[in-house]
């Protein structure tokens, strides 16, 4: 099975800038830590691949080589199951015209649930199945943090009738939601709170379910924030989480991890100066970093980025404070008594991101290196699109 | 020559979404009026491509299939290369460790020039030029406007010192200067202050190695809406602009276009409600948009993108609200008193983006329409990276 690697054995001084990093040593710790957080609670881990869009990072935090697995979107589905992902929750609400592509996977022998909100849709999940003459399993997706799609928790009627819909002609397999409001959580105790809220909303969605006498196998929760701060799962069947693999600067601003444990980078080179400005320039600018700002709202801004040395060593409040197409503006952050390092035109530096998802997003491949090596191990290929 | 174009008889129905729409009239009534626009002056225009990445968008804005163009990345250069492109400027200050790629290419017999803003660079461009055996054409970067790079222009001295070396080993091929900050105007009249300061800088440049005994047979300037606000080029060789060929929502928060001139959109499907809030889910999120919110600090802040029905027309004050990687959130504009639209889960429509480059940058190829009709005419592919 072609795993999307290559062989590779170049330095990092011997890549084409701006390319991305991953540590795979700091990943296996991060998947090792979830793993044993979440082990206590009986509950499976299904990880959600959107921010890998790799086989081998797939492979190397799903539970077997099969999954189980969530993504965002049908691209995903297909690329995972190519890679013999077996077991899959699409969890975005699904569009009535992607069905087709649903259920030609499932009849590949992919166990592909999908998720919706609406007895509208419902109705063309039945329809979709009568005619294919299969029955595609279908999660109602709940909104615990009023932050976008799901049935509220106060309206127990709806959930019932989308459930009997899919009860009938297609598969009721369960509830799912996610509390992504959680990202916004400034101290332990909020993320506590939305830990609560995410399961609660669940848990009760599903005992709805089963007052009415429907099915309800699987109970799916999570984000990263609320996976890594939960304590009690009772009723819940299954945990997703993503962004954890990997981490970013806006989990190390809500506290989930530490600046260190972020084990993906942009590597990139110094190109010019304006020495009386105090400004580095290199050639990461927001193509490769993303326009991900998701540390600006935190109480640390990190710019576009923290900026570390060739071997993932952040300098000292060292930051992208802007950022062009193809231009990064290094520069100390304000306020900071810090001293601007002597870099000269052609060194390279490593930026760590915002937003795992989407600086990964703006990448082909992963150069893996393993810990503070410069040493570059292989190159793991990602794909994008729809 | 392959022109990365497919043969394509579907229509914007049938398509998978989210994908990228391009409306070629609008497009080619956009270069028009930019080449209408400049003619006067008698410069050429060396369009951006950087907007573009796509050799069929490349071919309908050069003057020839041989160019001339700009470009942001050697990724860029080589792909425009293979299509046939020979006269390409680089510009973004180069790397050292870059000019084996830059040699590569005018050993192909592509006239690849590129710039720089210091004497570090401009020595190692000499070295690389000594041992190549052939000059690398190289313009001095100018500082027009305080944005990135450049050298200032109260820094004669550094100029000549850069002239000199590259007129020895390599070549002194001129200066190049880009105002970025004329996005920020607010006013016709901010608006051409930058217009004067860009000509001024470049101008004032080149005037100070001729004076030194240097040549400088290129001065080159520009941004899409320096070139637009232009009612003198005295002294200027040739304008650069790359956002004209499609326009966006920024360039319509400026001044420079209208938002019916913008060309680009993003083709998405309804995926739910949220009717109690006022909100529509669609399947386009930052993933399909990038997260470019470039109109956050215009007038009128466009969320992140203006929603208009399947053939482009926008609905009265609709905007994407919000955004998560697979989801937007459609809502009224914030103050406006229009009505929510009546669409249903499964309807499509088209959002104009904040920022033509990134957005663009998200997809793998471009559906090309001719005006307001659902019928596609073609795939015109797109590449990324480095």
């Amino acid at each position: 099975m072609d795993d999307g690697t290559e062989p590779n054995s170049r330095s990092l001084a011997m890549l084409e800038t701006p390319c991305l990093i991953l540590d795979a040593a700091k990943m296996r710790r991060n998947i090792a830590r979830m793993a044993a957080h979440i082990a206590p609670f009986g509950v499976s881990l299904r990880p959600h691949l959107k921010t890998a869009k790799s086989i081998a990072v797939a492979r190397a935090v799903m539970a077997s080589p099969q999954g189980p697995a969530t993504v965002s979107t049908l691209m995903e589905a297909e690329q995972f199951a190519a890679g013999g992902v077996r077991d899959i929750i699409y969890a975005v609400g699904v569009a009535p015209a992607k069905l087709d592509r649903v259920i030609a996977l499932r009849r590949q022998g992919v166990d592909l649930a999908i998720i919706l909100d609406t007895v509208e849709q419902a109705e063309a999940v039945a329809a979709a199945s009568r005619a294919a003459g299969l029955r595609i399993p279908t999660l109602i997706e709940i909104d615990s943090d009023g932050h976008r799609g799901g049935v509220g928790p106060a309206e127990p009627d709806r959930i019932v009738a989308i459930g009997r819909i899919l009860a009938g002609d297609a598969e009721l397999r369960g509830v799912l939601t996610h509390a992504g409001e959680s990202y916004g959580s400034r101290t332990p105790e909020q993320l506590r709170d939305w830990v609560e809220i995410e399961r609660n909303a669940a848990v009760s969605a599903a005992r709805t379910l089963r007052a009415a006498g429907l099915p309800c196998p699987v109970v799916s929760v999570g984000s990263t924030p609320t996976a890594l701060g939960a304590v009690d799962m009772t009723g819940v069947t299954e945990v997703r989480a993503g962004v954890f693999v990997f981490f970013d600067l806006v989990m190390a601003g809500i506290g989930v991890c530490t600046v260190d444990e972020i084990a993906l980078s942009v590597l990139a080179t110094v190109v010019g100066h304006q020495r009386e400005k105090g400004w580095i320039l290199i050639d990461a600018g927001w193509m490769a970093m993303s326009q991900d700002r998701g540390t600006a709202k935190q109480a640390i801004d990190q710019g576009h980025g923290v900026v570390c040395d060739l071997l993932g060593r952040p300098y000292p409040d060292l930051i992208v404070s802007a950022a062009n197409q193809e231009h990064g503006t290094v520069t100390i952050r304000p306020g900071s008594n810090a001293t601007l390092p002597d870099l000269a035109i052609g060194d390279r530096v490593r930026i760590l991101p915002n937003h795992a998802c989407s600086t990964a997003a703006q990448h082909g491949r992963y150069h893996v290196v393993e810990g503070e090596s410069d040493a570059v191990q292989a190159e793991w290929l990602r794909f994008g699109g729809w």
